[in-house]
């Protein structure tokens, strides 16, 4: 029988006093700092009843906070309601925000005490928040897990099965990628190399996993030194087969719980590279004080982050089986608005029903987010059994106006994301500058070229320019990399207002998402997204004396995503003649490259919206 | 008898002998870290030559070495020859060079020192300085000025008289100023605040003076408390009425001498806010370590950045002025060309006399930057009575091209520095495309609007993008601050690649300047540059309800320079509709401004060269 939130809380409070604690914060992650947990570590859920992706609970004595940026505000008040928890709305950081509101409730102690696991927090967090709290004269405790006592049908760690990212898409070999590790912890004079990051363990080791959603990751540590890995997963996740072949590269497989214990046994003059954003304050504690740690962003992350030209081929292609699956989709719903019930979860339905017919499918790559009109408002909106939004009937459509899609999926060959915006009925005409001014915000960015390791930040404006020039803004990052049949949120490249850092300069070989986008609350939302690959830009002078070029090297967005863009929404007197030219360009190449993959109904949709467009 | 470079050299390494160490960095420094240096402090030139306004040299016993950047690197080669000292050309950061270079060379002890002259040292720089040099095995002794014992005729301190800002211009009171910043000390808990930097001071006292070239300062430091300020200056250069006056505010003056001493004798529970980018290693020591130190940007750096309306009313009267300035010598020039000697010695002399006679005209407010063709493509070129290039003689042009110049005076009511390109003879097409190419730099950024508290440098891109899509770019930022009657580099916002931080966030009232630009190395030179005001975009729907903008505050660029940009240059073929629009619009408002004060030659050469231009 389940336990309402209010006895989970009061629970929550009685462990609190048990363990001497007088508030708790329970952080949304886990031992590996993943974007998406496995149950295990979904406590704040557990705890509060809040299930958006992002968000903090506080409790304390008598109070309890949520905090969670606006992406999630209009969710969390209708889930916190009769809860008892407060909503506080995230507007900037959120360290300072939590010491704030905690410095403004009540306590009963004069030395009060607040408990934080260690086990799920970044390292890189810990002084951030050692200094928030102690400067309220609060202290930490990072060593109570509080759920643990309480959440008694907690559940087990994730025990799906190990497989092998296989040739042709796994292009770069265990070994080959084992040694380009090697070589920059030489460079680092590391002896040793500490891995929690699932995304960097699944790239380095052609290895992946189901034991979250979305991300095809396994849960598992990784002991890196010049000649061998120690692999720690939960025991029966690798098979023998996977076993005997992973030894031959110097990959062995030891227990999940034997990882902290590794660590600890590291040799007098060991020199430990870690990423202190990606291994938790929990692990870094098992490291003796005779290692040396050198700080430092995870090579993989690096390495992974620029693809291959034979993965940028592999790419081209699952977006072309992408686009054509999306062909299937939209033809079918243009045909289906007013002949037959469709809804916000109708078009999930059909369209992870067209995608799952391709080749190389593996899944969706995040939750399909199909938010009509007003849903359409809330940047990660997911209409649910209990409540979304209808389109039409058999009868007739419900409603008109926007319909936005942003959606994608895993290939044994790339990962997928894109967002599109449709017109159900005649669009208004605020809607379609809306529309036309994102637009152009994609365009801009798109055609955009740069020097070669610009810092991803710096980008962020350009796509921004047509909105501000109009007093209108969106509140999340334009761009975010994306993995090869990896995750679909993967850096470190961002094009967003993030404060840059060296890590995010811009390679050849990253793929990084455009998707500038425009929320009129309880109205409609645009978004406009295509990912993009870096790709070089040959010397318009080669100069065979120089060297380098005068003005160095560059790179251009080469445009992966294929799909069509609804031009009934476009306001053309707002494009400029170069604005329509690249949008002409643009579905013309998508009518050619899906053209050989799409036929019937699907086909005939795609020559009717790849039509260009002229100027008013 | 002066003595050779060599000379010094030996002198140097002579001392560095007696002293213990075995090499020194001199820094382009003084004790108030100021671009401009007092001769006392020109150290640098005086021991190596170089004449460049930035460079740092470091001696070893055997090998001597020059830093410096892009912009000084032809200058350098120039001056440094036969000195036995080496350039290093520096590409980025300069610390990391200054160890590698050090790690290569030969020194004859096991355990190096580098003296380094904390009196001259930013705070801020010690702990990367430090980090450098450990790193290769170097100790920094920071106590020793090696300068001191061998610089027998090195200059005494300015004694140049310090004068009032006065109303209109001093449009806030100094008691209010001070109030101000009391405000800021107070919301940090701070009962003292230091101050080193002579443009706080300047600005904070309504004070001006004349010891250093182009900047209107004097050497002094302050010291205050929520009481007072104590005022640090060489006795006599503050007269007895202006002491009268500044004691009525609480200003009280103190020997220059005596700065030291007073921070030394802070007392007990003191809490002293200080900016460690603005306040040297020397003086910092002084602090004595019962006294808690805030570390924070200066408060009158935030404060003076923002221009009152008064302040930009004058603004704009001290750049109508300017702008007739250079109507009327432009007027000069064109006609002088070919029928007059013309060099880039003349046109600074003649521009300059032209401000001169302007209303409230106090001097320039950096070297003017006459450069023809190659020499435009120095980015700081300065043309001198030894080396310049002559465009015309009464027999006629001696060459066709292009002629930069960047140049700007102080004025009671403000600060101006603007560049033009101007075509001597027919340009050439591919000169034409240069220059519209930065121009399409320019207005982007000019017409930019964006929200308040954007941090500045994420603005860059936009004035680079239409030269990167061409593969060019700029070495230089593309803008900085300016103060008002004050320095023509003025903080903290700076449109460049820089790191941004939060101290740079765009408000209501900064200027800046804009200006891209692209250089030809020993071909040509181009740089379009305006200031620039930060004005608030009133809200386009002004909704009675709501208390915020459902999307924030926007703020727009007002460009404040007014002189025509010669359209002889443009290739109208690389211009869209709009940005002709903007620039038909500007010279509008140039010539309707400017018309009022100018006549004769002037006025005519006003009409003709903001003629609207059409598109091909």
């Amino acid at each position: 029988m389940s336990i309402t939130i209010a006895q989970r809380l009061a629970l929550c409070r009685q462990a609190m006093q048990n363990l001497g604690v007088n508030a708790c914060l329970i952080l949304s992650s886990d031992p590996h700092l993943s974007e998406y947990l496995p149950p295990r570590w979904q406590g704040r859920e557990w705890l509060s009843g809040f299930t958006g992706s992002s968000g903090t609970l506080l409790v304390s004595e008598q109070n309890a906070a949520l905090f969670t940026d606006s992406r999630y505000w209009e969710q969390a008040q209708a889930e916190l309601q009769g809860s008892g928890i407060e909503l506080v709305k995230l507007q900037s950081a959120a360290i300072p925000a939590y010491a704030q509101w905690l410095s403004n409730i009540k306590t009963s102690s004069k030395s009060p005490v607040i408990a934080i696991d260690k086990h799920v927090l970044a390292c890189s967090m810990t002084n951030a928040l050692r200094d928030a709290f102690t400067s309220i004269d609060w202290q930490i405790s990072f060593d109570i897990d509080v759920l643990n006592p309480i959440w008694t049908d907690r559940p087990a760690l994730p025990n799906a099965p190990v497989y092998e990212h296989q040739l042709p898409h796994a292009c770069i070999g265990r070994a080959s990628k084992l040694a380009q590790v090697c070589q920059y912890m030489q460079k680092q004079r590391a002896t040793h190399h500490w891995l929690s990051s699932l995304d960097d363990i699944a790239w380095l080791l052609n290895l992946r996993g189901s034991d979250v959603d979305y991300n095809p990751l396994f849960l598992a540590h990784a002991l890196m030194d010049a000649k061998q890995l120690q692999l720690f997963v939960v025991p029966g996740k690798i098979n023998a087969t996977l076993t005997a072949l992973l030894q031959e590269d110097g990959v062995i497989i030891h227990d999940y719980a034997a990882a902290g214990p590794s660590l600890a046994g590291l040799p007098e003059g060991s020199r430990l590279l870690i990423d202190p954003k990606r291994v938790t304050l929990g692990m870094r504690e098992h490291v003796p004080p005779h290692v040396q740690v050198i700080e430092q962003i995870n090579p993989s992350t690096l390495l992974k982050s620029c693809k291959t030209d034979q993965e940028a081929l592999f790419v081209r292609q699952a977006m072309a089986h992408d686009g054509a699956a999306m062909c299937e989709f939209y033809a079918w719903l243009e045909q289906a608005l007013g002949q037959e019930l469709v809804t916000e979860l109708t078009v999930d339905e059909q369209l992870t029903r067209a995608r799952a017919k391709q080749p190389d499918f593996i899944g969706l790559s995040f939750p399909t987010i199909a938010g009509f009109n007003a849903n359409g408002a809330l940047p990660h909106y997911r209409a649910t059994e209990q409540s979304f939004a209808t389109l039409s009937t058999p009868h007739g459509l419900t409603a008109t106006g926007l319909l936005l899609i942003d959606s994608g999926a895993q290939y044994l060959g790339g990962t997928t994301d894109i967002t599109r915006v449709w017109a159900v009925g005649e669009p208004s005409a605020a809607q379609k500058r809306d529309y036309t001014l994102v637009l152009k915000g994609t365009i801009a960015l798109s055609r955009t070229r740069f020097p070669l390791g610009t810092l991803a930040p710096m980008l962020d404006a350009i796509a921004r320019a047509p909105l501000w020039e109009n007093g209108l803004d969106f509140g999340h990052g334009t761009g975010h990399g994306v993995g090869y049949f990896l995750n679909v949120h993967e850096g470190p490249q961002s094009i967003s207002k993030a404060i840059p850092h060296a890590d995010m300069a811009m390679q050849a070989g990253m793929i990084t998402s455009i998707e500038p986008g425009l929320y009129r609350p309880k109205q409609w939302g645009i978004r406009i997204e295509n990912l993009v690959l870096n790709v070089p830009v040959p010397p318009s002078v080669p100069d065979a004396q120089a060297d380098e070029p005068e003005y160095g090297h560059y790179l251009a967005f080469e445009t992966l995503s294929l799909c069509p863009i609804d031009t009934r929404c476009i306001d053309t007197s707002l494009l400029r003649p170069d604005e329509l030219a690249w949008l002409n360009n643009y579905h013309l190449e998508v009518l050619q490259r899906l053209s050989p993959l799409v036929s019937g109904d699907a086909k005939t949709w795609l020559e009717k919206r790849t039509q260009p467009l002229n100027l008013l």
